[in-house]
């Protein structure tokens, strides 16, 4: 608890800052973290990174059981960071909070809702840090900052203590600098597993072909380099309904979930939001109940069938995010075409209840871009270690 | 699914029977079981236990994934159980969904507040069932019905898509009726822990002292047969403060939480409560803060010096519950002094956050009274094995 931390990136919530002391031993002895302001933290605000969710919320009565056994396993709080407003977006903006700085490219977005968490450790202020991930909020930053990240398997890791947005797909993940701490972060918080040795490695064609081609050239050399540890990578059409459908269906699922899980609060409270916020609970209020079901039985077979292909270990890999972090004067009609066409693949383990790690494998025009790895639900720990043999045969260890 | 339940204690929610099917394979296959109805189950209902928090909530958009992973492991829900309202309550009463019957003792009260689920399992309607125990609500149902329980380490249990009653507090447990169903359900929810001996029993003697005379005799009885498996039993004073500071203390912080979580539903719905628990709320609404921080620091001392006792493995050995289940016409002075001398006791592992397991040991005048063995923070997979040679050597394993 000795080295002060200057946040020189924006990334910590507003107000005094939260810290608590870990273990003195422990598999996570040593290092520093960071809290995504939508996990309970005992005695302080969860602001959830909006100023009205602030007010009418009580402070915590207790910790998210997840920061207790980080804190337990030796790791110390360092603070709690910025999310994008009720965890809705993906560009990382906060204007109430201020948008943290994307430490890989300032001029760019950090990417969200877990922008706090992946400046924090882009920064250095912190070795890891804990987001959460529905649609992407831990992928997504974790590409744009040049982050190793980690979406679980959903319900691997407890969220009590954790808003909600989306249910079904709400997951706590987290960002680490190299793959061995992303890993040493998951021997603490997943379940035990059986061991399983993964294998082969799949590319999903139609992830790549969504991707620009700089971004998909630049992970295909990367992918390439891998060969020499995860054997040849094989490839295949995982959508043949298009990520158009995996898109669709994905929204109109979270968007009821949202609306069920906090339009109450809204009506209630009639809460101030940023731009963009607002409007996508607007049309979160409003899911069609047939359109609706129509995207639940799309789920059921499209989860049935990529679980079977990837039974028997199968690794599938597509860039993580079809574009670097886009500038910070973007449009809101650019953001929603970045945001459209990054759900769509998204969306896949999101539907499917996959886990994924993002690895950063490359740069485009000195931006970096992630890797996705991709396993059936359940592997999450052989993923990690999938991932870091992965990194290591990179030269990014 | 093929057999039909015929609900004869009035154990399930009223309303149409919530059923799903448990995958055909996994280690629990073939098991039934039923979940109190305070978590969450895809597209029903969850009353909570009270009319007015069933109209004001929305049916679940996701089932808790802690039923989620009960169906993958194989065992079915065959449906969703009473709650004694917001789980503020141990008789197991619900004057709207009518109070379950306690099938061990039909002339007595369930135990609350996971009184469903522990009717279900007393009557053999299902193999196990899911509660939750904030304050003692699997133990002192599964004492009351002759059950085994058991109140995981506070944390090591995932409580997403659980309603909350004190989230320091809470965690989620389950019931059987033999110690092998117990420790199966815990392999399949409980983390990954390092392989640990337990022993050797310690008698806490302001516990045994508490109980009534009979209940202390007939579990003493029990206690000296399990020797031979568990070695001599020790005994000490663990409270010297007594026990009406462990009731006192816990009392004032969860009442704090209960109001934290649930205070501003209330405030807003102005809900209809049956007898008693208004009141507790009301009581809750008015926590004193001064007495509040002196509680949280008897906690944090307690806490350190029970859990440093039972560091090596030491496990402590009580009676569950001081009395048995009380008349169904007991007067409300009577049970609230019931409840007060039973929260003495169940506040240890709810203050110092151990794992306790209710043994259906012995008897009182035909009525069954539970032994628990309390272990230290994380030692719930030894402790499950641990009560499985115990009740081996009972004769009711």
């Amino acid at each position: 608890m000795a080295r002060v931390i200057e946040d020189t990136v924006g990334a910590f919530v507003p107000g005094p800052r939260i810290e608590l002391a870990g273990a003195p031993s422990g598999p996570l002895a040593g290092l520093d973290f960071a809290v995504k302001d939508l996990f309970d933290v005992e005695a302080a605000p969860t602001t959830y990174g909006n100023p009205d969710w602030a007010r009418t919320h009580p402070v915590a009565v207790a910790s998210a059981p997840i920061v207790v056994a980080l804190l337990q396993a030796g790791a110390s709080l360092r603070g709690k960071t910025k999310t994008v407003e009720l965890a809705y977006g993906l560009t990382g903006e906060n204007v109430w909070h201020g948008t943290p700085v994307n430490p890989a490219a300032p001029d760019r977005f950090p990417g969200g809702s877990s922008c706090g968490s992946a400046a924090a450790v882009g920064a250095g202020l912190v070795d890891f840090a804990l987001g959460s991930d529905t649609g992407g909020s831990v992928r997504i930053p974790a590409s744009y900052c040049g982050l190793f990240g980690i979406r679980p398997t959903w319900g691997a890791v407890n969220l009590t203590g954790a808003c909600g947005l989306g249910p079904s797909f709400d997951t706590a993940g987290w960002f680490a600098r190299d793959a061995a701490t992303l890993r040493r972060v998951g021997d603490v918080l997943l379940p035990a597993a059986p061991a399983a040795s993964l294998g082969p490695l799949i590319k999903v064609q139609e992830a790549w072909v969504n991707a620009l081609p700089t971004v998909a050239a630049a992970l295909s050399v990367a992918l390439s380099a891998t060969e020499r540890v995860a054997g040849p990578v094989l490839s295949l059409n995982l959508v043949p309904e298009t990520l158009d459908a995996t898109y669709e269906n994905f929204r109109h699922i979270q968007a009821q979930e949202a609306w069920a899980t906090l339009g109450a609060w809204i009506e209630a409270t009639q809460p101030q939001f940023g731009p963009g916020v607002g409007e996508r609970f607007a049309l979160a209020k409003v899911t069609d109940p047939a359109r609706l079901a129509e995207a639940r039985r799309f789920r059921e077979v499209f989860r049935a069938r990529v679980t079977g292909l990837l039974g028997s270990g199968a690794v599938l890999a597509y860039p993580t995010s079809p574009v670097p972090a886009p500038r910070l004067e973007t449009p809101p009609e650019g953001q929603q075409a970045v945001r459209e066409r990054t759900l769509g693949v998204t969306a896949i383990a999101g539907l499917a209840g996959l886990c994924e790690v993002t690895i950063p494998a490359a740069r485009v025009d000195g931006l970096p871009v992630g890797l996705s790895l991709v396993a059936a639900p359940g592997r999450d720990r052989a993923l990690l270690a999938f991932a870091e043999n992965v990194a290591a045969a990179l030269g990014i260890g």
